[in-house]
């Protein structure tokens, strides 16, 4: 993973965007602070459509630079299998690789106040986390949720685009990714047995004497 | 995990620091582009004493912004157990929580021009990634790697600072943190145990009682 800079790795599908938002469990929150300093924030967060929806304080740097509405990146990663050099080459290491699934979004990030928004982004990130439940759902209307609602503060990064990858070996040969295939289903992780059947997808079109 | 606030959380030990580089296949690194939008790239690094390394292309938007030395951060996060909120409390959801050790840096990124550091970087990079070798080691004294060595880019972070964070319950009662350990060993997924683990470190300090 070098940046994910190739075009042919880039992707507009919504089934990915859902996907790397139910998947990850914690996404990078991207602000610049008043002075100038890039910084990326590790938070757990749900999908509220294609905006992105966590809490935190009401107070501290972070609620600060929210307040001011400022610009804002998220970006996820869903992690697949490395593949070792040695599947491609036998002395040289280049051929090293890692393949992932990623959403980077750029917008604007705010602060919510809104009771009814703040408990359904909440309930999202139950849902998420804890899907099996095991609660009663935050609801505004709930005298039991009503003061950690006002306490809590939930923030929102609104959704002005994005770019989704995933790199999957596309810009190898058929018959090296078909290599990487056997391989993984060798190795036999849970990850490897996923990364080997999102290969197989990107090689339904290829011919058999690729 | 909301942002990580809490200065009790808050870790300057170089051990951590050296777990996190280690373990995290993927880190976050944050940039400020030209038109003041935050962007944060997911790849693949190494740690070189306290600064990151990676490689990239020697083009495109991610080049012509380090070729400025800019302000650059770097994230990386371990993800440990998400811990449910009725292991804490039987209808109520706010006790949710997710453990995680991570690392933020805050610096500048440069673009690496020495052969010998650039050598150094990615052969750094293939001993965390690739652990078992099979690889001849990257050399920029090797023929076989001159011509890679000089296409490849080869960035680095330097760290002018940075903050840890090990969050596992510190701020809970040590009761409720054992209730935690036995819940996690019964539930017993390989991540599960090890944030046991980290749960008990929390405690050797706390009072049988408490």
């Amino acid at each position: 993973m070098t940046g994910m800079r190739r075009v042919e790795l880039e992707s507009r599908d919504p089934d990915l965007f859902a996907e790397v938002a139910r998947d990850c469990a914690v996404g990078y929150l991207t602000l610049v602070t008043t002075d100038g300093r890039p910084r990326s924030i590790a938070l757990n967060f749900a999908a509220l459509g294609q905006d992105i929806v966590f809490h935190g304080a009401l107070s501290g740097e972070k609620f600060a630079l929210m307040q001011a509405a400022p610009r804002a990146g998220f970006t996820m990663v869903k992690e697949y299998s490395f593949i070792p050099s040695y599947w491609s080459a036998p002395d040289h290491a280049c051929p090293a690789t890692h393949f992932f699934k990623s959403v980077e979004i750029d917008g604007h990030a705010v602060v919510v106040d809104d009771p009814e928004y703040k408990a359904r982004a909440l309930q999202a990130l139950m849902v998420k986390m804890q899907p099996e439940g095991r609660h009663i759902p935050i609801d505004h209307t709930l005298p039991m949720y009503r003061g950690a609602l006002q306490k809590v503060g939930v923030f929102r990064v609104i959704n002005e685009g994005w770019t989704g990858k995933a790199k999957f070996g596309q810009n190898e040969p058929a018959r090296l990714r078909r290599i990487f295939v056997e391989k993984l289903r060798e190795r036999g992780a849970p990850i490897d047995l996923l990364t080997a059947g999102e290969i197989e997808k990107s090689l339904v079109d290829a011919a058999p004497t690729d």
